[in-house]
This record gives structure tokens, sequence and C-alpha cells, in this order.
């Protein structure tokens, strides 16, 4: 199918390594919402796939929300002007980049410890790691630091400056399309909004550059239009939801992406209807994934990554979620201590294979009928069935039976398979054999459906 | 909520104490059907909420059933009339009132035992107790006495009385109504024609008195209007049922209350569709009750108490039953051994409680509606959200998103609550705080319909 | 019910001592697609039962195929006409059918082994036992042997023989029908077509004669009309649906019958549609089967006996299949091993009884409206209830009290007995009673359909 080349150990390894370049290129790079370290990742990856960019104003609305000024950091500190401090720098936003809140005002001050309190954040359970912390709406400022050091502090006084602007600019976001047979899209969406985090979310990055290049690279033109969108959190998807919003009837399936370097297994999050076609897809592919270290299937919450957005009820879209470890459920989670040497080529290079697997069932994926469907048609003379009768039938033969006896244009191969347990790649390529011997069509619209889809009304 | 009140140990002992109080007063009244002991138990009852009582007279017909003659008895014995037996009274109505066969005709006459045998009643498993026994629709007359007793009678002959009136009168009900914001009800009814039978059914009749009384002194006026209904088993219900077919459409849902002062856990008895709201709401709240003596579901099944009628095909109402112990399964049943002694203050306050929590939920259920719906709303500027970012949501706003998720209008806050796996009060907390904020508001009608009602067409 | 009188251990007993007198006559015959082999069959089964026949000439069409030649063979033998080889014959029809494949073509040739070897046939693996083959559909000839005899062959040369004729003539099938009260129809079907194999499929005929006669002999006229159909494999089902198409939707329930006789427990394999009246009924009755050898229930699968053309996805009829071990699951399955001594007595008696009550209970089954729905219509005065009250109600009373509860003309007697958790037969006569009682009646049409049959629209 469409991803096969990608399934082989070999081919997912070296684009591993390829997907791990790109991640050591990014993890210094001080990302937010906005600002130009967000522009210098999609450098990055523009020079790895082709990209279209969008940069959306400051204040343009963006579904019940806005379009925030844009940040921009140069530099930050906390520097000891007290007894022997030397106005040595305590705390030193060159060191490492989650030092500064993200979105935090400008500010230059002298303060005293005691002043100072109140604008810093650590974690006394993990007293090495700096925490990772943000206030994109409302204006404040704060420091981020490890407990280990803020003990140390003396008394002061500290001269507290963050160098940043805080103003109209752009939110930037950027797409890459592969345009399909049908207008029908996958959706994947990744967010750029994080620092110097390296699984939430350069893994997630790196690795849908990955699948995006693959699928680029493809010898066949995919069934369907795959596209990947590189943006924000939140506001990101929001506004690129707010922007195509005549676009999203076409929306088959999608997937957002993330942590998925760390060395947890994979986790599917469901989509809000919780039997959308990728749903399906993705229960069928994880349910073959390594036998020791088997994928696990999460319903769906309200409370995760972009996932929030697309399956808000007035959008409702048939998009679940990939990762290794979910959001909040390790230690080094929106910490300094998820560095390089969390993630793992590894676990990337299994991620890639499972993705491929499942974006060739979604695209491969259609319903088919029976044009021969009182009793069964002669296989035999069609050169479907072997010729001496009285022995079982083979592994084929049962793959022919089952589409046959399904194709009655109420499923699609996905649902097919998993009534006749059977693995989807054999009863596509049974049903590939039955549409070339004129006993099966693909009925419209070429691109499945999502198989409950027709409950919903069109969107409000 | 509504019934918050009652939800501590201390009010609801309190109480229980009361209803203890109202179980020994009814306790030596003899009921049946109809007659004097019914009124005076409405009298005990009226004394302590807002009644409205009704008499049907007898003949009236009601379903497929007529009102019967009403009885009076004023006293009955077996008079031993054998040598050395010296006119002794070997059974006696005066003694306790199960002695003699509910709506027995008059009798007096004189008898062998052996003429008698065939109109005596008695437990070889339980020599000491009295069964209690009823023709309430043929015409004849028995004796129930204790078995031990029995086996001691000589030949006799037997001076045998029942100075009885089973004549043309009335069937006596009340009601005591909670009006409500909304003309939907719920209905609460409970039997009232055993006589001294203390778990069946002085407890049940006590339980509902209370609860009715915390709804008449809650502090706020319910939702739903509440209607209690105080009247005998089978033709009772089945007399209100024919009287007050325009009232039906109204019905939310409904609980039959008995048996629940016996050391048994609570059990709750579904309705016949098995998913209305009434079973809904009773399947979260039980859930929740004592982990030491967890409640337990009990299906649907057409035997049983007035659930019967209102759940029979052509009514077929959202109405369930909660006891403790169902009828018939335990030894004490129906005999002398229901007495006193067999329930337990602590049970009632128990039931009170989890019927208080019930109510609440009963009446606090609404479907809501996203006034937002595309992408989530922004809750920090309206103040529903903390202001820096990055670390988990905590359980207040996990349930603001699982209410905004899913307030489509399809679903209830009951729905929303089992689905999200949190308590009720919680999503309930969160709908509030969402309506303020002007970001949801409840879908007409007011008062959520049962989910499936749907499906069902109009009274036939 | 209709069949009861087949239920007693004497009376299966005798109908399988019949089904075995049937069998040992029928053993001998060649059987093949067509022939004359098939017609001996029919005329064994015709002075059994009652018995319409049809002849298809060959070219018919039947749905995508067409009635094939008709194949008649005289003699078939290899002869050694190698040194010390005599002419003697080394395979030979004579000794059993199974030797040559079934349809193959004449041929009179002298060969040497190599030249011969391609067209043999044996099993490495049970080297004693002849295999079964054919070749219906591609023009060809083979010979079947004991891998033992293959082993010994010397090098030739051999004087191979098939006095066969394969030529325009017919396909022989044939009906036994029960008029019922209604045109609505039960199908059975049973394949004819093989030749020496006791259990696959001379059991299945034998029962299916002991079933039919059984219904021919019943004191009352079924309510259903039966319909049984001896007919070869796949091209028989299918001639028979081509030529009944406006008849189809007539089809309340079907079966397949076959491999009834070996020492395995019985298996319903599903209809496609799963929940169709027969899967339901099927699923009821052999829930009641012997503790000891617990039938067992199978999926759907498009892989079997003549159930894949009823139900291919054109027909989608309500039939599934009845075996005791599947086919393909035992090691003698489609060899000379499935020899009289493979079945018993005993097992053709058990799968009799457990027939006579699943066609019972489709028989039986109808959908009931209670005509006094609003409350409990009053039994006692009905004579269908005890007059004392307060103890609980025996078994009878409960089914009455199940049976007017669910009869709102939305379910069958099948499905109240399935909630009830009773007995078919116990659910049944109480309906009956309630019929007599005037209480009770059967909605339009008399006979259920399958219940999710509103789902489907007309064939296509």
């Amino acid at each position: 199918m469409l991803l096969d080349a990608l399934l082989s150990d070999d081919a997912a390894g070296a684009a591993a390594a390829d997907a791990w370049a790109l991640i050591e290129a990014l993890y210094p790079l001080c990302r937010s919402l906005t600002g130009d370290g967000v522009r210098q990742t999609l450098d990055c990856i523009g020079a790895r796939i082709p990209l279209v960019r969008t940069e959306v104003p400051s204040g343009t609305p963006a579904c019940d929300w806005e379009i925030p000024r844009e940040w921009n950091i140069r530099d930050a500190w906390i520097a000891d002007l007290g007894p022997g401090g030397d106005g040595h720098r305590v705390v030193d936003f060159r060191a490492h980049n989650l030092h500064v809140m993200g979105y935090s005002v400008p500010v230059r001050r002298t303060m005293t410890l005691d002043e100072l309190q109140p604008h810093l954040h650590s974690l006394p359970d993990h007293p090495d790691w700096i925490p990772y912390r943000t206030s994109y709406y409302r204006e404040q400022w704060g420091f981020c630091l490890r407990h280990r050091d803020r003990e140390r502090l003396g008394p002061g006084p500290y001269e507290v400056v963050i160098d940043a602007d805080l103003a109209p600019g752009h939110l930037s976001y950027a797409e890459s399309v592969i345009p399909g047979e049908s207008d029908d899209e996958v959706l994947v969406y990744t967010h750029t909004c994080h620092p110097s985090l390296a699984n939430d979310n350069l893994s997630g990055i790196a690795v849908a550059v990955e699948l995006a290049r693959a699928l680029h690279q493809a010898p066949t033109k995919p069934r369907l239009t795959w596209r990947f969108i590189f943006g924000p959190g939140t506001i990101g998807s929001l506004a690129w939801l707010s922007r195509n919003e005549e676009r999203l009837g076409r929306v088959r399936a999608g997937l957002v992406l993330g942590l998925l370097g760390d060395p947890g297994v994979l986790h599917y999050k469901h989509s809000r209807r919780g039997d959308t076609l990728t749903d399906r897809a993705a229960a069928h592919v994880l349910r073959g994934t390594d036998a020791h270290a088997p994928a696990k299937l999460l319903d769906f919450e309200p409370y995760g990554y972009d996932e929030r957005q697309f399956c808000s009820p007035g959008f409702d879209l048939a998009v679940g979620r990939l990762t290794r470890s979910p959001n909040s459920t390790y230690a080094e989670y929106h910490t300094s201590a998820d560095d390089l040497s969390l993630i793992r080529p590894a676990q990337l290079a299994a991620a890639l294979q499972t993705l491929a697997r499942l974006a060739s069932v979604l695209d491969a994926n259609r319903t088919p009928l029976n044009l021969s469907p009182k009793g069964e048609p002669r296989l035999g003379k069609r050169g479907l069935y072997g010729s001496v009768g009285g022995g079982a039938p083979g592994a084929f033969e049962h793959a022919l039976l089952w589409v046959l006896n399904q194709a009655d244009g109420s499923r699609d191969l996905l649902a097919i398979a998993e009534r006749a347990r059977l693995p989807f790649e054999q009863v596509e390529q049974a049903a590939s054999a039955l549409e070339r011997a004129g006993l099966l069509r693909t009925v419209e619209p070429a691109v499945p459906e999502d198989l409950d889809s027709r409950k919903k009304g069109p969107l409000p």
C-alpha cells in the first residue's frame, strides 16, 4: 500500500535518523506561540518538505479568541547585587530558554528576594529541573529555576531584566499538502510552540516531517489529500479552523501528533465521537503493534493538545491523537528534563512504522460493492480460485469470500477486516483482485465517509 | 443542590428518628385496601405534611379493575367450646390483627376442627410466626395463626366469629405535592394497605413522609413538581392512574418506595424501559453508596409492588423501585416477624440520605447547550481558569472542559457525568458556573426528557 | 408444541434407527452434482416422504453460474501392465467410488507412472485413507488412492480408464413441503452431492428426512410452511434460489443441515445478519442442550456449505447452519474414513431432538399484543391466578405477568422468553392461556418477522 516502503526496519531507521538530526537542530531555539523562534523552526522544516506559510496579524479573531501580540525575547537574567553577589547572573536566559516564563512582559528592575519570590517558579519535588511556565493571556512576568538554586538565593537586592518585546505582529503557522486523487482530506496537526523541550514536542514535529516526506515521495499518488499543519498549540489550531471552515466538511480523518520519542508505549486517544474512521483505523493498526510493548487505546477526554479544538462540539472532527506517554503522565513532562536524553531514535522509528501503516490504511480504505451479489460469483473461471475442490480454501480465498459477502455498500474495507478478523492489508488485496476481475466497485463517494457521520448535521 | 441539607449524618439521623416515631404510631393500626385503618394512617401522615385526600366510591372502574367494597373489622376470634376449652379464645384478633385474613367476609358459626381446618393458615417452617394472608377479590374468610398453636388445637367444637363489614364505601388515598418551577413531575408512590408489618410497609411510608417534608421545607423551590402518593397496593395505583391519565405525559421520573428499614443493602429495580432518567440517576447515585454495603441494581421484572402498574405497557412510565431487601427474599416477609425488631433507625437514615441525593440529581438534571461551540471558549478571561499555563488543570477546570465539550444539546448533565466519570454534583457545579458566564444555556424543555422517550409514541 | 412427540428419547431413538437404515441404503451409491446416483438417492428419500422433483437442464443459468453437464460413471481403473503387474487393477472404482475424482472427463490411455503422477491424489499424513476430490468446473481427470498404495506403484506402464459420460443432461433436486396455516416459510437445505461419505452428508440427509417425516405426521398443521430441499452443494442452492426469487420474501427462517452423526457436539453457525429469527431461536434452544456436551454457537463466516449462497448479500436470508463437528475441523473430513464407523445412532437421535425443539420454537413463535395494557388485567377473575394473596406467584403466574408486560407488539415470544430468562415453552403456554382468556392477540403478520428485517430493503 501507499507507505509500504516505510514499514521496513531499515527505512524507518533511516527516517528516524533524519528526524533526530532535525530535533538536534531545533532544540536550542526559543519557540513560543509567536515570534522569530517559530519562524526559524519553520525554516528548518521547510528545508525538508514543501511548506506554505501563513502569518496571521495580532488582533485577528479566531473563534472565541484573538491572535495575541507577538513575543520576541533577546535576553533575560536575575543578577545578584547583594553582598558577595558580585552582579553575578543567578538565573540566565542564555543558559536555558525555559528560565523565562513564556510571554513575560518586559521588565527591568531592582528588587529584594521577597519582592521577587512571587515571580519565581520551581519544583520542590524535582530540585534539579527547571519547570516550563507560560502566561499567554494575562500580562505578567516570571522566571523558572531549579529549586536547588532558588533555595540558595540570598536576600538581594537583585537586578531583574527581561529584554523582550510584546507588540503587534503575527502568528506563524505552515502547511505541507500532498494532493490526492480526491479533495477529501486527512489532517495531521503538531504543535510548534514549545521551547527547548525534546519530547514535547520536537519529537512530534520531526516524526510529522518524516511522514509528510514519505508521502511526498511515495511512488503513487495518495487517494486522499494529506495536509500537515505546523502551528502553535490551541491558538494555532483555532486560527487554522477559523480560516478553513469551508474545508472542514472534507476532513475524513485526522491526527494530532506529539510526544513520540519517549520510552513509553504508543497511546491512541479517540476522537470525541469515538467511532470515527480515524478511531477504527487506529484501533485496527495498534492491535498489531509490538507484542512486548502493546499500544494502548484511550477514551476521548477534553483535556490534552489540539484535539481539544478539532473535537469541540461545533467542529466535532474525526481527529484523534497519537503520542507515546500521554501529557502529564511522566515526571519530566514540561520540565528541563524533557531534553534529548529522554528520547530515543528507536522509539521515533517504531512510531513512524506504526504511522506509516495507519496512513496506508486510512488512504486505502474504501467502501466496496459486490456487483454479483446473488450467490457467490464463480471465482474459478476468473482465475481467483483453485480448480480442484474438496480441500479447504487458503487465506487469500478466505479474504475473497469475506469481501464478496460483506460488500453490500454499507461497510468499508476496515469494517470488513474487523468482522473477518483479518489484517486490513489482506482484505484490501482481495478487494483489489476482485476490482480487477470486475466483481467489485467502490461506491461513491470513493473515499469512505466516517460510517457514523450520517448522523451528523452540517456545521452550525 | 436541592436536598443537600438532608445529606449530613445528623440531619438524616434526626429525620430517621421522626420516621421511627411515625412507624411506632402506625404499627398497631389494622390497615387493608380500604377502611378506617387506612384513614387513621392518612391522619397521622397529614399531621406531618400537607395532604390532599381522595375517596373513590366502591364500584368505580379503575383500568381493568373496579374499586372493591370497603372492609372494616371490629373483632374476630376462634373460641374453644370443646371439653376443657372453656370458651377460651384460641385465636384472637385483639392480640394481632394479622390473625384475620384480610377482606374476610363476616362469619359467626360453630364448627369442628375438621370443618375449620380449610380456613386456617400457618407456617410449618416458622411455627412461631403468624402469616399475612388476604382474599381481596374472592369472597371467603380465614384465620392466620402460629403453627405451634394450630397443632395444639383439640377437635372442637369452636365458636368462629369475624365481626366485620364488607359493604359499599370508599377507597382512600392521599397526595402531597411540592410545586416546582415546571409542571413536569416526579412521582413517589408507597403502599399503605399492609396491617401490622413494620418493614412492609411502615418503613416506606415513614421514609416517604420525611423525604416529602424535606422537599416542602427546602430553601429553594424545586425545578420539578414532586408528587407523593400514599395509597393501597395495586388497586390504589390503578385508581390513581385511571384518574390521572392526562397528567402522565408530564411524568419525568418516579419511584416506588418500600421495605427500607431492614438490615439489607439498598436495591434499585429498573423501570420497564431500563434506561429512563430514573434508572440512569439511580445507577449513578447508588454507585456512590457505602462501600461496605454497596447497593445493588436489579433488572426490571413484572413482579413486585406498584411499579407493576406504572410499568404496564399501556403506561410504561419512568418509574423504578427502591427497597432494601426485595419482597419475598427474606424469611420474615409477610409474617408477624416483620415487626419493629426487624427494622433499624440507622437503615432508615441511610435510605433517606441516598434518596436525598437521588432526588437532588433528578431535580437538578438538565440538558445544556454550549453557546460558543467552535473551539474552546476563553475561560481565563471569564475568570474560570488559572492564568499561568504549563501545569495540569484541576478537578473544577476538568469538569468545565467536559461540560463545554459535551454540551451539544443531545446529552443531559447526568449523561455528561457518566461519560466523564465525574460525580454529578461536580458536573452540575461546572454547568452552573458556565451558565453564569453566559457560555451555556439549558435547552427547552428546561426539564430533561427521558433520553429515550423520543422512541415512544403517545399513550394508546 | 408442534414436535413434542419427537422429544422423547424413545421417539428420537426410533427415528434415528430409521435414519440409520436410510444411511446404510445410500452409502454405496456414487453421488455427484448430477447423475443417476443422485436420482437413486432421491428415489430412496421419496419412498419415505412426499417429494417433488425438479430436473434443470445443463446450460441453464443459475445466478452467476450455469448448470453443468451431467456426469455418469460406469467403471474406472488403473491396471498395472508392467513386469509382474499382470494387468491387475491397482486402483479400482468398483472397490470405492472415492477412487475417481468427481466429474473426471473420460480417459482411456496407457501411461507410465511418471505421466500418471500429476493425476493422482493421496494423503501422506493419513496413508490408509482415500481422499475425496472433485473438479466440477475445469475439465480434467484424476484418481484418489491410499498413499500407502501409491508408494508401492511400479514404473508402469499402466492402463488408465475412466468410463464416464460428461454430456448435456440435468441437475436433479427435490423438495418436500409441509403446508402451514401461513404461506411464510422455513427452509431446510441439505446437500446430496457427496458420494460414499457417511457423516458428510448422509447424516444430514437422513436427519432431514426424519424431521420432515415428523412434520408431515404431526397431529396439528404447522403455523408456517416447511420446505425441505435435497440438492447438490453450491450449484443446487444456486439453482433453487434463481428459480424461486419471488418466494424469498416469505422466508422467515432456515437451516442448512449436515454432518450430524459424528461424536462432536452440535454447532450452530449464525446467519449473515447474526440476529435473525433463526439465530435467536437456535441460541435459545441450544443453550438448553446436554450440559455434559453443551452445544456451541459460531459466528457467521462466508465459508462452509450452502448457507454461503443463502447468505450472499443479494439474498441475505435468515438461514443458519446446524452441524456437529464443522466442516474441515476433523481429520476424517472428506476422506474414506468418513464411513459408517464415524457416525453413531445416539448422535443422530440427539440431533433430532434438538431439531424438533428448534422447529417447534420457530413454528410457535409469534408477536403478542396485550389487549388490556393499562395496568395489569385482573387474572383472578379469569381463573388465571390464585385467589389467596400474600404469597409469591408460581412459575406459570410469573410467565403470565412477563407476557402481559412485554406484549406491546414490538417483541415476539422468543424475545420475551430471553428477557424473562424463561424457557420458550413456558412463555408460549402462558401466551396461549392469555389468548384463550381474550387478553392477548397475535399481531399481523401472524408469523413474526425477523425483528431486524425492517432495516432491510427489498431484494435488489
